[in-house]
C-alpha cells in the first residue's frame, strides 16, 4: 500500500474514485507525479499518473521514459501518440463516477481538453496534495537532509572564494559548480550572490558588480538532491568589519534564535513570524525586515501548505520542514539574512542545515 | 507603439478589448509577461500584465519588483495584498467587453478565480501568443545570437576536459560553470553530458558514470542570456576512434546538412524532418533516429508554434529560429547527435551557433 496515496485520499472530504495527475512540457510538470510514484529521475513531460483509493497507480508514459517508470510498483502503459493517451485515459476511467484533479497545477487548456474527452464528474483535490505534503515522510526527510549536507559543504568554501575583483556572477558560478561537484543534481534555484548595497535587495540574484571592501556578501542557494531541495543563506563581510555590520548580524542571529525557540508542535505558524518580526522591530532596525520568516521546503523550494507568514494560521505538526530566515535590509548600505532549514519535532525544532560559517 | 503587442492583437481573429497575462509562483510564470514588456530581469511572481489593442501596457506588481518594472514604458501599479491586485484588475477591466487570456499558461485555479471576480467575457488567445512568437524580432535575434556565442565558446573547452576518471556529473558541472563564466545568466536547461552506452539515451542527463575509452561523449546544453536561450549538441569520442564511430558521425553530419538545405521560406516544417529522416533511413542506421529534427527556440528552449516534426504543417517564414538536431542511437553502444541553431532567411538558413568542434 502506497502510504502517500493513502494520505492524499484521507485528506479529501468527498473522496473521488480516482485522481488524474497530468504533466505538460517543462516547466509545467506537476511535482506530485514524483511524490506519488517516488521516482527521483526522469522528466515525464506529457505523462499522466492515475491514482486510486486502493493505493494503486497506473502511469501513462512515452517509450522514452518507460524504463525509468518501471522502478515503481505502478502499472506502466506505454503510449505513443496523443490518441493512445486519450484511449487509455478513457478506458481506465470509464466506469468511475468522480475523478479528482489538481487544479492548482493543471493548465486551463488541459482542463478543457479533459472535460471534453471524459464523462466523469471532476473535483478539485489540490488542497489535499498541498496539505499531505506539508508532513514529510522518512524518505523525504532523508533526501532533504542529504540536500542540506551538500549546501552545508558549499558554505565552507565561500570565504576562500572572496577575493578582489570577483563579481557577483563569478561567485554564483562558483557556488553552482561546488553544489554539483558535491552531489547536487542541480542548484535548487537561481543562486543569489550579492555584494555591498545589492545585499539590501532580497530579490536580486547577481550581476557584473565587483566585490567591495567593507561590504556585505550575501549568498542564498540550495542543492537539489533526488528532486528534494535545501535552502540556506549566509551573510559575510569582505574586509574590515564595522560595528554597524556586527550589530546587524547580531540582531538577525538573535531573531533567528527567537524563531527556533518559538517553532514547535501545536503552535500557529504565524506566531513564529510575529515573534521574529517583533524582536527585530524592538531594535534600531524597526521595519527593515521586509519579508516572511520562512516557507515549507520539499519537492519545491517553496513547497506550500504552511509558512512563517503574517497570516498563516496552520498549526505546526511533527515532520513539517521549513526555513527560518529573518533579515534586515538597509537600503543603500546592505542587508543581512541568515537562513536555516528545520524540521518540527515534539521537543521543538531540529536543524537540518548545519553550516557553522555565518560571518567572517 | 509596442510592435509585439500590435502583432499579438493582429494574430487574433475576434480581437478582445484587453488581454490579461497572470503569473503564479515559480515555475508557473508566463514567459509572455517578459515578451510583451521586453523586461530581461526579475522574477515577477504573482504579477499581472494588462495589454491593450492600442499597444499600452499596465503592470500590477509587488513593491519588490517595481524598480525593475520601471524600465518599461508600462504604467506601473504597485499592489501590496491580494485585495489590491483584485481591486486594480476590476477597475481596469470594468468597462470592457471581452478579455483575452493565455489558457495555455493559466492554471485552472486562476481561471476559476478570474471568472469569479470579473464580469467580462473571456476568450482564449494562447494561439496568438504562440504564433506571434514564432517570428523573432531584432532584439530577440540579438539575444539568441549572444546566447549562441556563449555556448559556442563552451564547446571549445570540452575536449580538454575529457580525462580519465571524469564522471558525467563532473562534466555537467564544468559545462554549467563555463556557461556562467562566459556570460550566461544560467544554463538554458539541465545539461546533458553522457558517456558510452548512455549516449544512446536521448533523455538521460548525467550520472556517476566515468568516461570510457573508445566511447562517445555527448554534450547537449545551452546558455540563457537576457532570458533567451541557445541549444547546442556536440558528440565527441574519447580515446581511439573506430570506423563505426566515424561512420555514425558522418551520417548524422550529412543528415544535418540535408536539414540545412531543406529549411527555407515557404517550405512546410515537416518536410525538413521527412528529408532528414529519409536520409538516415537510407543508411545502415535505418529506424535509429528516434526523435524529431528540431524545435523553435526563444524565451523557451522549446518555444512552440513550429517544429521539424512529422506532423507540423507550418510554412516556414523569415526570422523563425529553430534547432536542427538529427541523431542516431545504437542501444548498448552509443548515440550521436549534432545540433545547431538556425534562423530561416529567404536565401535559406543562416547558422546562429558556430562552434566548429564536432568530433575529435
Amino acid at each position: 500500500m502506497n502510504k502517500r496515496i493513502q494520505r492524499i485520499f484521507e485528506n479529501i472530504e468527498q473522496k473521488p474514485d480516482a485522481i488524474i495527475i497530468k504533466n505538460r512540457s517543462e516547466p509545467y510538470i506537476d511535482e506530485n507525479f514524483f511524490y506519488v510514484t517516488g521516482l527521483n529521475k526522469g522528466l515525464f513531460e506529457g505523462s499522466i499518473a492515475l491514482i486510486y483509493p486502493t493505493g494503486d497507480i497506473k502511469l501513462l508514459v512515452s517509450h522514452l521514459e518507460s524504463e525509468i517508470a518501471k522502478k515503481t510498483n505502478a502499472e506502466i502503459i506505454v503510449c505513443k501518440k496523443k490518441e493512445e493517451y486519450e484511449k487509455n485515459l478513457k478506458e481506465n476511467l470509464k466506469n468511475l463516477n468522480t475523478v479528482g484533479m489538481n487544479y492548482y497545477k493543471l493548465i486551463h487548456t488541459d482542463y478543457l481538453y479533459l472535460s471534453k474527452i471524459l464523462e466523469n464528474k471532476f473535483i478539485d483535490v489540490s488542497k489535499s496534495f498541498i496539505k499531505t505534503r506539508t508532513i514529510k515522510d522518512e524518505d523525504e526527510i532523508n533526501n532533504i537532509k542529504q540536500a542540506c549536507r551538500i549546501s552545508d559543504k558549499v558554505v565552507e568554501f565561500i570565504p576562500d572564494l572572496l577575493k578582489d575583483g570577483i563579481t557577483e556572477n563569478d561567485l554564483a558560478a562558483e557556488i553552482d559548480y561546488l553544489l554539483m561537484k558535491n552531489g547536487a543534481e542541480k542548484p535548487a534555484f537561481d543562486t543569489i550572490s550579492t555584494f555591498a548595497e545589492n545585499t539590501a535587495l532580497p530579490h536580486f540574484t547577481h550581476s557584473e558588480k565587483e566585490i567591495e571592501k567593507q561590504g556585505f556578501v550575501l549568498c542564498d542557494f540550495g542543492a537539489c538532491y533526488n528532486k528534494y531541495n535545501s535552502d540556506i543563506t549566509r551573510t559575510f563581510v569582505y574586509g574590515n568589519i564595522t560595528q554597524k555590520h556586527k550589530r546587524m548580524v547580531e540582531v538577525v542571529k538573535e531573531a533567528q534564535q527567537v524563531g527556533f525557540e518559538t517553532a514547535e508542535v501545536g503552535v500557529q505558524a504565524n506566531l513564529v513570524h510575529k515573534k521574529v518580526e517583533e524582536y527585530i522591530n524592538n531594535t534600531e532596525f524597526k521595519d527593515l525586515f521586509i519579508h516572511s520568516t520562512g516557507h515549507s521546503l520539499g519537492l519545491l523550494v517553496h513547497d506550500g501548505g504552511v509558512g512563517f507568514t503574517p497570516d498563516d494560521e496552520t498549526i505546526l505538526e511533527e515532520n513539517m520542514v521549513l526555513t527560518i530566515e529573518p533579515g534586515v535590509y538597509l537600503p543603500g548600505f546592505g542587508g543581512v539574512r541568515i537562513e536555516d532549514d528545520v524540521i518540527i519535532k515534539k521537543q521543538g525544532i531540529k536543524k537540518l542545515s548545519k553550516a557553522k560559517k555565518i560571518f567572517i
